[in-house]
């Protein structure tokens, strides 16, 4: 197995905060480049109402064509029970329910009070469990570094939420830069307070934003101190609109440059995945895409060096 | 003293790679704002002849200014000991001497080979020892990571031009990304090995891009292999001109905030920092501007949480 696992979220974090709204068949094609690229886990969309996100109103009818991967860990973000009974329904592997650390963002995303949300997390973990199939059931912590409504989040709180998802039964707990306020050295004093508390095991993953250009370097250390897997999303698309002034995904053409870059293997062919970048700007021509390495070209050499 | 040197390279690195000359009058106005943030070096010009880079023509000028700041290193690029006879008449600190590892990249840039830049660099270490006051004299390897021309450099080149810079009388050697090929594993890597070869203590800095993205996360490498001072450029503006595809200075506004945030001193006001980028904008309306932070701000809470 890839030493490194990137998830793309593009189709679920950057299509919810774009107008546009895609076409199955575009999403679809967006998915099985990614997958003939290598990416081995895809947050395909969110099982939420229609009227909040039309962008992703067809997720089950995407879930039901990315489960033809096989290989491909087909992700999904749920709100609540009832968007986890619909992802269960369509047989998505991993669902993925966001806590806001901040206590006023989570009032603001997800109209809930931490008590709510932990609720909700040990109804899914009831449905997760007694689920037909295998499932994984990760709790993320989101505003886990800052908070643009509340400012500062402590460690503290982070770990107490880690514990709390942890005892309302998730199977994994995720850390989020939401805010993009996350510094390196934040990176892992929080990784390992969390780690401390809930085990390494629970913790293997964050998902990082760039919106400040530390995002690169918050992965690098992440991956110091036992971080396997990283949420990016394709040329950048998408960030939280929820969260006043936070944009900005990891590119995972930047990511998986710098991984590739640096010996560890992730499994994704580069110049495959430079080209996925072609169907995204096809099909959304006016919203920006991001990213250096698209822009720089590879290095002279560097399909040499990686053999 | 502050833990990091952020040396600004924006008034020479930056100016000689875009079209617009700036009057003497913008230069010093920005050189009066970053001292006045709190920036503790500046590269201020290149003593190269004004028809090659007319932009850099008034650099005399602009060393002259900025000596008048007490406590400022007055930093200049020379490409020979003739630009090392200039520099030292209008009283720079510190002269750097670049010295491509990629002897192609050295042909195309300065027109000489390495044993060629090797004289320069003894006659210029020679003027610099006999000078009236103290000269810090830093040899720079550029292309250290990689070269657009050649492709890979190996770690064996760098190693061996650091030691026939030390041997050829600098007082230290400095290692550049100019093409922005590095990833932070090479970084360690590089540096731990130039260091093992001459000194942890002639070998402090390191001029990075970020071409691909990565520039940050170099820097973040960097740290953690003892490097204490980061050229970047306020703005992003700038690049090696003669590295084709090459391009992107680190912006000094993030590297800024990832200091701090990650509480290291750098001894700069960072909103006082960030109120320079008007100078560049207002004299400089047609060139791009980079940089995350600017854009973004800072967090909610940042000021306070540096106290």
């Amino acid at each position: 197995m890839p030493a490194i696992l990137v998830s793309e979220v593009g189709p679920r974090d950057g299509l919810q905060s774009i107008d546009p709204i895609l076409p199955l068949s575009v999403k679809t094609a967006w998915i099985d480049a990614l997958v003939a690229a290598g990416v081995r886990e895809i947050e395909v969309g969110s099982f939420v109402p229609a009227k909040l996100l039309p962008q992703l109103a067809d997720t089950a009818a995407v879930v039901a064509h990315a489960l033809k991967h096989s290989g491909l860990t087909v992700a999904v973000l749920v709100p609540n029970a009832r968007g986890a009974e619909a992802a269960l329904a369509a047989g998505a592997h991993k669902l993925t329910l966001p806590l806001s650390a901040s206590e006023t963002h989570s009032l603001r995303n997800l109209r809930r009070t931490h008590a709510q949300v932990l609720e909700d997390a040990a109804a899914i973990a009831t449905l997760c469990k007694s689920a037909a199939y295998d499932v994984h059931f990760e709790g993320s912590v989101s505003t886990a570094f800052g908070c643009t409504l509340e400012g500062v989040v402590t460690e503290r709180k982070v770990v107490e939420l880690a514990e709390a998802l942890m005892a309302a039964g998730v199977d994994e707990v995720g850390l989020s830069d939401t805010t993009g306020y996350a510094n390196p050295a934040q990176v892992k004093s929080v990784v390992r307070a969390v780690h401390a508390a809930i085990g390494t095991q629970h913790l293997t993953g964050l998902h990082l934003h760039n919106t400040r250009g530390l995002g690169l370097a918050n992965v690098l250390a992440g991956l110091d101190v036992g971080i396997t897997t990283f949420d990016a999303s394709l040329a950048g698309l998408g960030g939280c609109p929820f969260a006043p002034g936070a944009s900005g995904n990891i590119v995972t053409e930047d990511l998986v440059f710098m991984l590739e870059a640096m010996g560890l293997d992730t499994g994704i062919d580069l110049p495959r995945l430079l080209d996925v970048r072609k169907i995204l700007a096809a099909a959304l021509p006016d919203e920006p895409l991001y990213g250096f390495t698209p822009d720089a070209g590879l290095p002279l050499g560097f399909a040499v060096a990686r053999g």
